[in-house]
Formats: C-alpha cells, structure tokens, sequence
C-alpha cells in the first residue's frame, strides 16, 4: 500500500514528506493505522547526524498511537481494531530479561531493531523498490506502519490516541522511573532536574507514589509552573545552587530520591551530589553525548548514595503500558497540558523548530486532522 | 593509669611507641584491655599525612579485640570481664540511621569522633598533662583503651581474640559488602577487583551467599591464591584485560554482584564496566584518593548497571560483628590464613613496612606476646 510519510533522507536537513510503499505484515507483524504521533528530542538527535549508530534513509517517529487493521500469521495478541501504542523497547515475555522482574530491556529483537529491520531482517518500508530503514522499530512519522506484535501495548479504547501517544516514550519514561525504576516510598523526599516531559512525567510518578515533597529545578519558569501543576511542591530555577539548596532543604542529608531528566552530565553529578546520604538512590534517565562521562566522588558512594538508570522508565511495556493509560482515564494523570502543539504531518519540521527553541513540551502530529 | 601507646607524632614519620596516662572511663564508656589489634590502611594512610581530616599527635590503630576491664555509669550493654571487638563505626541504636535497616551510618558520635574526641568532647588519653587525640574513636595501637560502650561490639568469648579483631575492620567490610549491601543472592555470578583484606572478604561473603561463579582480580599471585582458599572460583592476574575477560565469560552480559576493594578510581570504572546489564550491581568499597573521581559512561546505568557504595560493609556493628565471628566459630570462615605476621607492639612500624612491601594480608599487635 501506498502510505505518506516524513523520511530522514540525509542528516542534518529537513525530513522529506512523501509517498513510501508499504508491504503486508508477516507472521508475528501488525499492521496499525496511526492516528497520533509525538515529537521527541531523540527523533531530532537522530535527524541531526549525532547519534553514531543512526542512519538514513529512515522514517522517523517512535511515540505513536493508533488502531490495527491487520495482522499477520500467529499474532495473537492483537486484532483489528484494537488500539495500540507503539513500543520501541519491547516485550517478548519469554527472553531471560522479560521473565525477570527487574529489568525492561528485551532482548528478543534488539539487533535488528538497532540496526533498522524488522525481526526477520527485511523492512516493510520502501521507495521506488529500494528499501527504507525502520526507525526505533516503530518508524510512527507514517500514517501506517508495520511492527512485530511484542512491540504493540494493546490499550484502552476509550482512550484518546492523541494523549496516548506520549505514553510510547516521553511519559512512561518519567512516570516508570519514579514509580519502578526507584519505586519512590510514600513520605519521601524527591528532587527533579529538569521539567521536560520525562522530569514532568518523573514529578507526576513521584505525585502518584506520595512523596511528602518534590523539588523540581529547571532554567525555565513555564516549565516549573507545569511541574508544579503535576504535584511538585518546590519549584527552583536551575541557578547553579541547586544543590546546597536541595541540601539545606533537608537538613544537610539530601533527598531520598533523585533524578536527572536533562542529558547533561553535569546536572547528573549535581543529581548524585543532591543525594541523601545512607540510602539516597540517584536515577539518571537522560541521555548524555557520545563520550561524556559523569564523575562521582567515590566517597558519595561509600557513604551510601546509590546510583542506577533508567531506559524507558523500567516499563515492561505491553504489561504495563496499559496500566499507566489506566491512571491516566481514572483521573489520576493529568496528560493535557503536556501536548502544547498539534499539527499535520506534513509540518514535523516544525515541530523540530519549536523543541529547538524550548518552546512548549510536546508537539503532537495528527494523522487524522488537527 | 599508664599504659603503653604507639604515638603518631608527627606525619610521615615512625610511630613512637611511649608511655601515655589513660583516665577512667566516664559515662557510657569502658575500659578495654586490648589483647589483639590489626594494622590496617587506614593507620598508614593517616600516618603517612595523605589524609586531610587527619591530625598528631593521637594514638592509631582500630582493628582491636579484648576485654572489659570496667565500665563508667550507666553502661549496660558490656561489663567487666566481657570480650569485645572495637568498633571505629558504632551503633547507638537510637539515631534515624541505627532505626532503619537500609545503613549502618550511625550519626550519634560522629562530629567528636571525626575531631579526635570522645562523646563528650574531651579526650581520656595525655601524655604529661597535654591531651593526645583518638584516633577512629578507639586507639587500639594500645594496652588500653577507653572507649564508649556503643562502639564495642560483645562477641563470643571463646572467640580468639588475634581472630576476631579483624572483624573490627578490614574482614566484617569485605564479608558485609558482598552479604549486606549487595546481598549477593544465590547462584550469581559474583566479580572482585582486589584481593587484599577486603576483597578476600568479599569472596568469602560470597561464598558464604552461595554465589555460583567468583571471579577475583589482583595482580598478586600470592593473594590469588588466597583467593582460591577463601572460593573464588577464576582467580585472573589483574594484567589489564580484566572486564573483557569477565564479560566473555558472562556471554558478554557482565556480573550480576561486582566489588571494588582498591582504592583505585581507574579500577573502580573497569568494576562497573564488568557489571551486568539490566541489573548487575557494582559496590565501591576502596577509598580513593582525595579529589580523585570515578568517571562511567552513563549509558551504562541507563542499560541497568547500578552503582553503590559501602562502609564497613553496611555492618551494624554491635549487632552484626558478633554474628559474623560466630560463621568463624561455627567453621563456616577460614581466618587464619589471613594473618601473615604477628609481633609485638613495639613493632608497629615494622608491619607498616611489611604493608607498604604488599608482603601477606595482615599484621597482628599482639598485646599479651606473640
């Protein structure tokens, strides 16, 4: 079938929206009708040439949403007309990491995914007979698109897909690392660095597992109002002081949860430095430049800071994917002011305009109209 | 009373074994009469000026074992005549950290302590009227000792006691790293970096927790053979190729449990390079040195590699060390081998001399003759 999409022709130049074909799914393959698409930084990062392990051509987009219209043999997890969103970390349920419960990193289909393909090693995406790379394997700036069923959360119909969506990547990765990643206690202390939708998200998960205080830090004041509407209780403007004041705020000790959502591995020794001694647990969760590295002073460690990640805020997605939307339609998640733009397809690049220049937290696209 | 000490005078120059005037213990506090004393980094590093806390004169020394003399008012928990292990980290069982099982960090003394007081800001150790410093809160590097009864720990009393004073220090941090703070589970795949005091530790606590695969790295064929002893189970030469071999023996995965016990930041960042994905655990034990830093690559903690450290081994020392020379009393830890040389105290420079010559684990003071 004949579909429109925004292809990554080259690095660093504007996504081209045109016509690609797109074959059936194969056994174990859905194919989903996308109705809503969010815009994050790593399809920008992509599209920019500084990820080492990108390439081109490709479609981009990975937090999508939308309904199945087909599927392929054996697949039988998912049906036409359900409603999905796309997952770019799977879950298999049968390799060592998803039969465990500590770790969301399947392992099922990671070298074909990394390397653009689908499981079997082909794509279902082309132009003019050559094949197009799948990105992330969601490939969601499409209005179709081909993926493996252990990639599709299978979700709510009620919900609405626009606002779905941000739970594909953005959203879940802030709500999952507070909630499973750290599994914040009830009564505790959290501190945030930055406001993005991930540290919004992550102020959210913190809200949910009824942390006494919540301390977000970030350099812009609209952000820090949305932190504050998703439950944080301090809001302080990233000065440079940040962490004498998380300091000074708890006696000297620190908090007992931390975050960092920015990517920038200074914020993330600030992060372990904010860290209360004993038991403080730090949860990086953005993604630093190719080569950077964080510096710890060992004695932070040895006096009991504990330090871990976060990819894809420890959600094993089909499972739990569903569960967070659930949160979101019983009222508990406030998911509207996060979409601060929503535009056709054909405008993506716009969209890469406005996160250029911070402006609102996410652009969703609409495949349906706007 | 007079008693005979190993005074650190003056920075980077030999103890000066001397006659000192120890007063009676006031409330809280004991008398010991130590019997066995470790010599360990800690009382070279401090001796030799490197450490920037550090002050002369006061009394090294804090790996002791003896027996209570007598005790000032109001101390319940020891009485004459009771064996003991000395503790330089104590537990009050009344701070917010002694309450909560996730630290050993107990607050309750620690400012005097850090200064070189005891709990009430005066010192019970002069020599000709001017008061000379604690050390550590125990200055075992002594006949005697006054010290308060929450930072001695009463232990068996069949106990020997040139054993069971490396449980002050150097072996209850190796064993309490591997069974407390990571608690290594059992039938995973342990790593350690180290195979002095601690690190023999560590591969005993292992042990002990069942850990099917132990790995231990030290350039020291000797100690590796220690190792051996005490169930590592891959003993490698540290020759630099460290983290490729323990990942190609994990299938490229990593260490479910790695430990640092070197005190080398560049050994440090090869301990988490070596951790498994998703969800190994690194535990910095080491000390480096001032203004040293552990650089890692964020990417992975974001694939799931967590980082923490720990501090005598997160053992609650009044409470645990008992425990822990009990598994020794029971056969279920083989000490002896650690003890490479025993002499008397006015020896004490010479065990500094065997330490900085990386010749056998431990020197034992041996207080009743060797």
């Amino acid at each position: 079938m004949k579909v429109r999409a925004a292809v990554l022709e080259q690095f660093d130049r504007p996504l081209v929206v045109q016509e690609l074909d797109l074959a059936e799914p194969r056994a174990g393959e859905a194919l989903v009708r996308l109705v809503a698409c969010g815009v994050c930084h790593t399809d920008m990062y992509t599209a920019s040439g500084a990820d080492p392990s990108g390439y081109a051509p490709t479609v981009l987009g990975h937090e999508g949403a939308g309904v199945v219209e087909r599927v392929g043999e054996g697949v039988e997890s998912v049906s036409a007309g359900d409603h999905v969103v796309t997952l770019f970390s799977p879950q298999c349920r049968k390799c060592v990491h998803c039969l465990d419960p500590r770790t969301n990193l399947c392992l099922a289909i990671r070298e074909q995914q990394n390397r653009g393909y689908l499981p079997d090693g082909t794509t279902r995406l082309s132009h003019e007979g050559e094949p197009i790379r799948h990105f992330m394997g969601t490939s969601t700036f499409c209005e179709y698109t081909v993926m493996p069923e252990i990639a599709l959360a299978k979700i709510d119909p009620e919900a609405p897909l626009d606002r779905a969506c941000l739970f594909a990547c953005g959203l879940s990765t802030g709500l999952g690392a507070a909630m499973f990643t750290a599994g914040v206690t009830p009564g505790s202390t959290c501190a945030v660095f930055g406001a993005g939708m991930v540290g919004l998200g992550v102020v959210a998960g913190c809200r949910l597992r009824s942390a006494e205080r919540i301390i977000c830090v970030d350099p812009s004041a609209r952000r820090l109002a949305l932190a504050r509407g998703q439950g944080a209780t301090d809001c302080w403007d990233a000065d440079g002081h940040a962490v004498e004041r998380i300091l000074e705020a708890t006696g000297g000790a620190g908090a007992d949860y931390v975050f960092e959502a920015t990517g920038l591995v200074s914020v993330m020794a600030e992060a372990v430095q904010a860290t209360r001694m004993a038991w403080g647990l730090c949860t990086i969760i953005g993604v630093a430049g190719k080569g950077e590295t964080l510096e710890i002073v060992p004695r932070l460690l040895i006096t009991g800071r504990r330090v871990c990640g976060s990819s894809f805020g420890g959600v094993k997605g089909r499972d739990q994917v569903p569960e967070l939307i659930d949160l979101y339609m019983r009222g508990q998640l406030h998911v509207d002011p996060f979409i601060s733009h929503r535009m056709p397809l054909h405008e993506v690049n716009s969209a890469f305009d406005l996160m250029a220049a911070q402006d609102g937290i996410r652009s969703v696209l609409m495949y349906d109209g706007v």
